[in-house]
């Protein structure tokens, strides 16, 4: 009963094989390796497009903050939910990497912003007024840290107000595989389709060792040499860049990141169903592979003291429960079981 | 014929399968994981202390620039050698981890410092002069760019005159290992005995496949928590770090990461006797495993027509040739047959 | 009828000819002159204290910017109240001057933070979570930005909470004259006695040309040679020094600045007297030298029409004015004119 | 007898009178003045160009690094001459406001950077490098550190070669009108003519009490809203701007601040004279209004006893004397009576 996260699950055993095949012999450094090149290729397949670069980062922080880094310069700052992970987790990452930018928090329900606080927030700002911090990126975060999902429509309603502003539009994606699986989406339609221009294209969380990736579409592109040189300065162009790449290329084969996915939210919906069974409400509909539920003391020490491991005290009042590739069936049934022992009492 | 470098190396397999094992089952993310723990034992046996504390970057850039930014503040330097690789190829991560700090650059033969120029610069540097940027930290690079070592009696020099300044020392250690198999010292003597209070202890170019240790000792160890804040904040906190601390265990276990320093020493040492036997001259003493040869356009040609990789047009007219763990004798062997063809044209 | 700010004014007559007179003959540069010693004695006079030390500088926001660096790491954050000067008028220059530190904001009544919502947060921040930004600074501004005042038990209060947890205070003076004159307590009362680590002393408002003081207080004196670097580096640390310590020296000189401060502050509540003639209400209490009116679009357009200068429009739906030592009666009785004037219609 | 430094001379006194006028009745915080709008047009005419944008700080230092960080991001480097202000001076500014960006030293005599060295400097970095730092900005200093001057031909030659390699071209002028002076070199052949893109020019050490103006040319005009968020950020715009205004005005009418040069030339030269009188050598040509003279320690000692003030132990062994406007016949009579007296010991 591993609820913890989606990162203290293992990785998938097919990353690792794809890691030891790209043992076989010397290979030349810092991505100018072959398995790269199939990676660009791979990324075009799957994002419909040949119109993008990209890199490849151990942490999601790291694609967060080199991505944000390349579209908000020094003296401005980037919109973000305020539960946005960026600003939640990431310690101080983004005002690291634009050497001094701020992050801009905007509310709204189930982490999601607000579209008309953030349409307000833009009609007022007055980008002559040289005293205050004008905004120069939107940062949405999909799947959000509240495990609910933007629709490609939502995205796009965004990106469209953003960029009437001459704002950039970046996608946390640590989740990205479970907002499409949720909303039917393709990864292109959610992405550079919406008005994406930098996504960060979270595999880690999905079953990877450690692999975000982040993807620069369009004319965002230009920015991919800038993006390699913040990456080599920040400690971010491992020699052996292959092995990132290996996980990126094992995890896209075959679609496998979407069927790691799809696994990871059908177990959070049974979750979902255990706790509504026993009248257990949830703090958000759950869209994704996180069920928050809203648990009594008693229910928390009982699921604790059977092992299940979770996050009893999310800020806002509830219990974070988060499912992963590897989360097994058995461990949705021990909880119902740990729950119904609960009740009995 | 692969000297281009030992980062083009291939992981040792001991590695890849350390990595395996640690795919089994959930673990607790960002270093609270057994495996971690475990480094932490052996460290202590390898460098005879248990004063110390260490974390575990998946590049020697990364350490090397977070283990400065925790004793260079940005309004201070570090000195460092001219042709020093945070100088040379590290694309200033070090004034950007640092917020702004500043390299002062000094000369000496072989990529090692000119003691007397060091302590010159240190005995005219006025500290209540506010205007001049003063130097807080020392880094030394051993085995140093030039494939030279100091020994530890002259560490213990530079690092005796440094802390008379309040200067703190650093070892850029890519090829820490390659240095001590040079000079006999143990990584004790090498490091905190030495007077080092922190050492990036490099095992990628040794035979990880990205690994690359901060290690603070002794009193440094206050900075332990700056440290995680800082390499969380710059991406370097990555979930399943128990990957990183498989690759270190394995590295250590047993002392394979000296054994494959060894190795590649001895296969430079083949090297550079090939060069000599033909009358090549070397740019410099081969104390380690790279091998520096003043080759004519003639000799190169015919090496690189042979398939031979390596650096033909290093800085100061040689051609660089790094052996690793993976070097075979009989890629020495090829060197030494191209060459005696090429003389008998 | 310039309200529009306490910086339109003009600098007062005495601050001139102190210049005047600093402009004999040649002096040492960068703060070593006389006229700089003297004006230490006069802030120890005016503090009551010995233990303190201080700079110089041309703005408030520098003077905030460099107070805040000091003990604001990178790694860490400011509290401040979501109006603050330092948020909204700012550029990010703390981000700046800190390196990637943050502001941490927090609502209140009045710009003044809600102590309860101060301690609630810092009761609840968990200083381990690596993840998260800690504060390492509270910075209350005295007169805030929307005019009124804290009592110096109420800076007491919120100094004993930070200190509990590890944070430094600042105090934002901008108007701390006008803060003084309102609640009655000295200058040492208002802050070190209060609690207050670090005070920038805004003179350029109350009627100096350009001149705020840093003053460290207590231990916080130890960071005296840091903050002198970071001035170097800002910027801030003129030649001819001489000039900003004269202003200091006129303004200190035989409490002018306090008598300023009371000339501003008494205009202030005529205004505000005016207003409640006519039944407009204020938005805030009046504790220092500004009015926030709640005009009607016929008033504002008459009083504009009449060429006075105001903020028409400040967030949160009021009108600004603003008085300084330089605002004469005649200003006053003039809105209430055109006030009476417009009312007849 | 004040050689010290041209920043220990006082203000010209039209500078303080100027700095009164400005000083009746409230106008435009921020640059909105007229004063302001009025150096627009002065500067226009000085520098033969209406294609221009500029901005006023209070120090050199403060005009030079917000100058540089328009041009050069934190992933590149200025390159400057080795004894650079930037370099010396200025504790790390360049690498605070640049965000971590570097300095790239070059040698040259006299503080002027050799032509050879910076072309083949350029002509053998690869950008296509990632681990290295590349060139954005080439900073000359006019006059030098040691008191020589660039013609507007030398000038020309370094920016065509810049430009060349994608670099910006930035003259640091904090002695720009001696330089003048000396060259017979109008502002504009000496600037944008020959291809300088921003130029620092410095009124202080000419005369004014703190005035230093960035003035963006040509397209580089494209960066004047940058240039003042970041201005602001860096506590460099004074709510009472208008002061710094004035000083730039009263400098720059009728060309006051050139006739305040040349006799500060005119004052080294006789100085000059009088060393070579006294078979004294001059480590330096004199080109500007400083004096490098080889004395020996006897007669060092006797110019201290009688009074002299001067940099006795500049670097390279020379003792540096700095004449300004203010400096008087007298002071130079006397240093010759001095020297002469010490010869006849």
């Amino acid at each position: 009963m591993n609820f913890s996260s989606d990162t203290a699950a293992p990785a998938h055993p097919s990353v690792l094989e794809a890691m030891m095949r790209a043992n076989a012999g010397p290979a030349p450094s810092y991505g100018a390796d072959k398995i790269t090149a199939r990676v660009r290729t791979q990324l075009a397949r799957v994002f419909e497009t040949e119109d993008f670069d990209f890199w490849i980062t151990p942490s999601g922080t790291a694609a967060n903050a080199l991505a944000l880094a390349c579209f908000c310069p020094p003296i401005a700052s980037v919109i973000c939910h305020q539960e946005a992970h960026i600003q939640m987790d990431e310690r101080g990452a983004v005002e690291f990497f634009t050497g001094g930018g701020r992050l801009h928090l905007l509310p709204g329900e189930g982490a999601k912003i607000s579209f008309d606080v953030f349409k307000d927030y833009l009609d007022e700002f007055d980008p002559s007024f040289v005293h205050g911090t004008p905004p120069a990126v939107l940062s949405l975060t999909n799947l959000t840290e509240c495990g609910t999902a933007y629709t490609p429509d939502e995205v796009a309603r965004f990106a469209r107000r953003a960029k009437g502003g001459g704002l950039a539009v970046h996608m946390d994606g640590a989740r990205f595989g479970n907002a499409l699986v949720h909303t039917g989406a393709s990864p292109a339609e959610m992405s550079w389709k919406a008005g994406v221009d930098v996504l960060t294209l979270g595999l880690t969380k999905t079953g990877a060792l450690s692999c975000d990736i982040i993807i620069l579409f369009g004319a965002a592109k230009a920015k991919g040499k800038e993006l390699r040189a913040r990456a080599k300065r920040a400690g971010h162009m491992p020699a052996k860049m292959r092995f990132l790449a290996a996980q990126a290329e094992a995890m896209l084969e075959g679609g496998l990141w979407l069927g790691l996915s799809a696994h990871a939210n059908a177990m959070a919906q049974k979750l979902a169903a255990v706790f509504r069974e026993d009248g257990i409400e949830l703090a958000f509909d759950v869209q994704g592979n996180e069920v928050f539920a809203l648990l009594d003391a008693h229910d928390i020490d009982k699921l604790q003291e059977d092992g299940a491991a979770f996050y009893a005290e999310w800020p806002g009042g509830s219990s974070r429960f988060v499912c992963s590739w590897a989360t097994a069936e058995a461990e949705i049934d021990a909880v119902r079981e740990t729950l119904k022992r609960a009740m009995r009492k």
